[in-house]
């Protein structure tokens, strides 16, 4: 049974590795009669590329989109799209020293164990590369929903130790994409960035804090007792290479909270039901109820630094030590922004889907 | 599509409302030949049923658990096991008066909206009774386990601001189930179980922190990219009820990290490759590595309080305030620990079984 | 993997053996607000119990169903349905004798070897008293069928080399129940009520063809490919134990057949587009086109017949022969039919849920 | 929800249009270490593409497939492997004046009424070029049941009235290839040829029966109670387009036998246990017995004949008359054959990897 699925209804099958002839992704279940086209996908691919600023990976990849089945005269027809970016910046000669040697942190040890076998270039499957699927469904789950008036935001609020001030929404609609941070606080995001240049030049890396907020969903998503609207977001996230925590609302937080102070009270404002506080991140029961819902996920620093390590020769079977060329970010967190706002947007196409509150056919 | 079945290959069906007939769970996957007894179950249900301590809801259920199927001269047959407990003190006077106002911090107000019609009584299938369909299942998930000398072993680290100090593995055998609060430093159970009364006597709730670890899971399970053990863990975890958060290895800590820290060294130890340190929670690229696998999980304040509440009256559409009375647990963490580790074991033996780590039956 | 649930949106997960304590369903998916009671699943499995006629098993079994979740003030809740019906008149000592000895025609020798032990008790779950969950889960489908004027009928056309003569839909409707063969064709009926005891008196068992229609489903319902509604058919008629075949519209009969002959030409009656014959049996490309569905199931004769028969003894693994006395159906025809049309309704109701149909919520 | 992938274990996802830019598979699953390359997968697919004799559609296809993913020298690494093919010889123009006039027996009204719109050239999705993927994805699951020494054989038994002569195993395995209508009784091919041409030269077509047999399955493959063998076989070949019947063993021949007829008897063969005849088609209680699987599928006569046919024009909604021009095979069941041959193997290759059958990783 591979694991290489994600959604009920609205379901991503994804494929490839990082220096094979492609990568790419099939989106089953997308609605007929949806406008769709290349450049909905690319402008999310973009977001994700390496290459794309002084903080991000140096790898040349223009990652160009081609949409293969699904789409007819500018609209979706219902039966499966199939999507697929070409590997041109294919250079796996800095990865053959690496063959027998886990890199720390990397899932090569754990790859060889389970397949008895694996693609060593650039990580082969295990590859941030792999994520390029995602995005480009992510990027059809954005435009469904943005039909239902859904958005959906991403920001960095924490890189190391630095810690981004409060913002509001429209701080991030308008900031994230100025800085190569992603972080809507400009200042911060100044700082963050000097930082990051520092930890690379010292040969390591460093982790921090992304946040995804969805707005305009309406109440009654998510399905109990297992697929909560909550589990479905952190399995989403949880998926993501180098993310180690998700939280939901105050999350952490509420461990040191009292009832009376986490229950979000219930309140009449213009007619509407809502809660006058969010410590619930917009979901209850597992069921979203129409306030903002608010992820946060922890990112690990990238295990690929230029520090020497300690590892295990495989071959060879005794202790040895690895230093790590290749072309790497110094700090994921960036360029995880567009692919965890399309991991909550997948879990929110699939759960509308779900939930009947999306057409199965636009006309 | 609901929402109510759990695991690929060992896949539990849960049912069940707090104040209906019974509540139960069918589990279909589990391989043929394991000795299997309704004590099994028991002794797990017994940990998570109400009234077993001073901290804990005075609702007075035996939970008496029935094996109605798949099992035949005391092993499993491979067919499905059902199995249920039936509701006994049942009173759902105190919670008429609730009908029409939404608990905050409950799932009264999103069952309402998602559904149009909801079993209001004690919360009905959102009740915390819903997980003893979890606990059961994952009593035979932990006997399949067992079987490959797999352990679980869940604890409560965090009661409010109260952290308990660093345990070793033994002091969590023995202590936890030694004092009502579940934590394995003694003195600070003491603690925790004094601040617990005091929050109660103040008509409040409070959150907290639980670990758990599952120890000799062998390297290779887990199946990328999207149903990574990690993945699934997460999944598992929010799904339980008042389940805020939930991290692997270092988890959030990881933001403040240097990948030079970060990443675990591998060595040789006795010929075996394991890792120096285990900041990744025995996780790497979503297969397990062989070392011990780390979750958290936030758990926040029960949401039933006595202290009054704003709330709406949905039948008046306009604010009112409520009070709670019931039969509550002021902080739920002792409870939620069983639950847990049910839900580990359950995503161990599904993705074991997926990886053929575990025979289809037993002889 | 167990494989004790079907449907996808709409599904049912069985349990149960024989001669164990009970036999039950799990329906999960099913919408909100429909009006259930127990009366409404009775009916549907007085239809199907044992001992209701001269030519059925005369093991006596009330059947009485229970529902224990999901149920509320006469209406769904949404949350999973649980029902059960205990065993009553369970006597396994006729089966002691056949320990060891698998019966030619019975799954006794397959559960074996797949499971290295089996509940040899009156057949353990691959009795026919398995698809008491089929029926009541059926039973249900029907019921939410029903809200969209859909209607399920399923009779017996052939036993033996009996056939019955073509009839009409309201003969159907008036007769089937009238006669213990559930053939629409009174004459016939009488015939092959003859027949079938003149076989029974030989200690023999005789097969026959069943058909299920069904009427007024809209078009549009299936999804191609893979879950094509006549896939999906197949494989809910062929899951029914004794069917060797499966049949859509004309089915076999269009091996003979020329496109000129078999292609149904589209027409407008009244304004809607029909097609003027309905060799399709009502799909095409796997997707309903408004015309009545129509199936028919090849039913092998019961494989339990009191003649001597040879097999193998598993115990001293050497030739021997044997007799089944038991309680058993000399035709399993008359009862197949409410099975067969649960599954229908099965199929019916998931996928008009998948299609989205049929509402989440009756309000 | 789409229906787009098929399988649990072993599971493809196909996707493409008739005139797209390709069609294509990715399979997930497929344990690590299995040797793989494209010639693998190019031998089946000459044996599917148009164009390859006198009796079928002269759309000039070469086919060929590209592996894109989840091989690495020379070895499947366990990952997901993509494959397509390019459509090259597109030419919609003869499909323009049929943009409005759904074509009897085909899915252009169902597609049309379903999805609201859809891809009109050449069938789109309905094409029967949508069967690529399935041959694609069923050479890989060939290659794996090989390595477990299962064969899998299928030949056409009859078209129109004409029905082959009984035929042995190796007749099937030396003969099918050797005639163009794939019939291994090469007298019968003959005559069956012939009748063909006439039937193309009537600008009709005309059906057939085509078996499949599956050799060397080990007993116990198969998940009862709903994804027996059997219930996965007919959905998986009433899946395929044309398709209206599906039977195993004597499958609709049962109706008119005894049940001391149609019960195989259990006998010692060399010690083992087989059964003396085989009227079950190696499968009981939806498991199999190891005895061979047989098949039988009812192919409809193509619907697209030169004949005038009556339709609608849904643009104007009145009644109206076509001609397809076109290029069809003027019996599909030739085609159909390496296709339902792949549909068998996939199901066994899943359900052998369901059951531990068959090991995650070759080493």
């Amino acid at each position: 049974m591979g694991g290489n699925s994600f959604g009920e209804a609205f379901r991503i099958t994804t494929w490839g590795e990082s220096h094979g002839k492609a990568i790419g992704v099939t989106v089953d279940g997308c609605p007929a009669g949806l406008e769709l086209c290349e450049a909905d996908i690319q402008a999310e691919l973009d977001r994700r590329r390496p290459g794309q600023s002084i903080v991000t990976s140096p790898r040349e990849e223009a990652d160009r989109i081609e949409i293969l089945s699904g789409v007819f005269n500018g609209r979706t027809t219902g039966t499966p799209i199939s999507m697929l970016v070409q590997n041109v910046d294919v250079d796996p000669s800095k990865y053959e020293s690496l063959r027998h040697t886990p890199r720390p942190g990397h899932a090569d040890f754990t790859y060889e164990v389970k397949y008895g076998l694996r693609d060593w270039r650039g990580g082969g499957r295990s590859s941030a590369r792999e994520t390029i699927g995602r995005v480009a469904g992510g990027a059809i789950a954005k435009k469904l929903l943005s039909s239902q008036k859904i958005e959906i935001l991403g920001h960095v609020i924490q890189v190391g130790g630095i810690i981004a001030n409060k913002v509001t929404l429209d701080q991030i609609r308008e900031n994230v994409e100025q800085n190569p941070v992603r972080c809507a606080d400009m200042e911060t995001a100044e700082r963050m960035c000097q930082y990051i240049k520092k930890v690379q030049a010292e040969a390591d890396s460093i982790g921090g804090i992304v946040e995804i907020i969805a707005l305009s969903v309406p109440a009654g998503v998510g399905e109990p007792v297992f697929d909560k609207l909550d589990a479905d977001l952190a399995k989403a996230l949880m998926s993501i290479g180098s993310v180690k925590g998700v939280e939901i609302g105050v999350g952490f937080g509420c461990a040191t909270m009292r009832g009376s102070e986490m229950n979000d009270p219930f309140v009449l404002r213009e007619g509407v039901i809502v809660t006058e506080t969010n410590n619930a991140g917009g979901i209850l029961g597992g069921i979203s109820n129409g306030m903002p819902i608010v992820c946060r996920i922890a990112v690990k620093p990238t295990p690929s630094i230029e520090k020497p390590q300690k590892t295990v020769d495989l071959a060879e079977k005794k202790e040895t030590e690895i230093q790590i060329k290749g072309r790497h970010d110094p700090c994921i967190c960036p360029r995880i922004v567009p692919v965890a706002e399309a991991m909550v947007a997948l879990v929110l196409a699939d759960h509308m889907l779900r939930g009947g509150f999306i057409p199965r056919t636009y006309r």
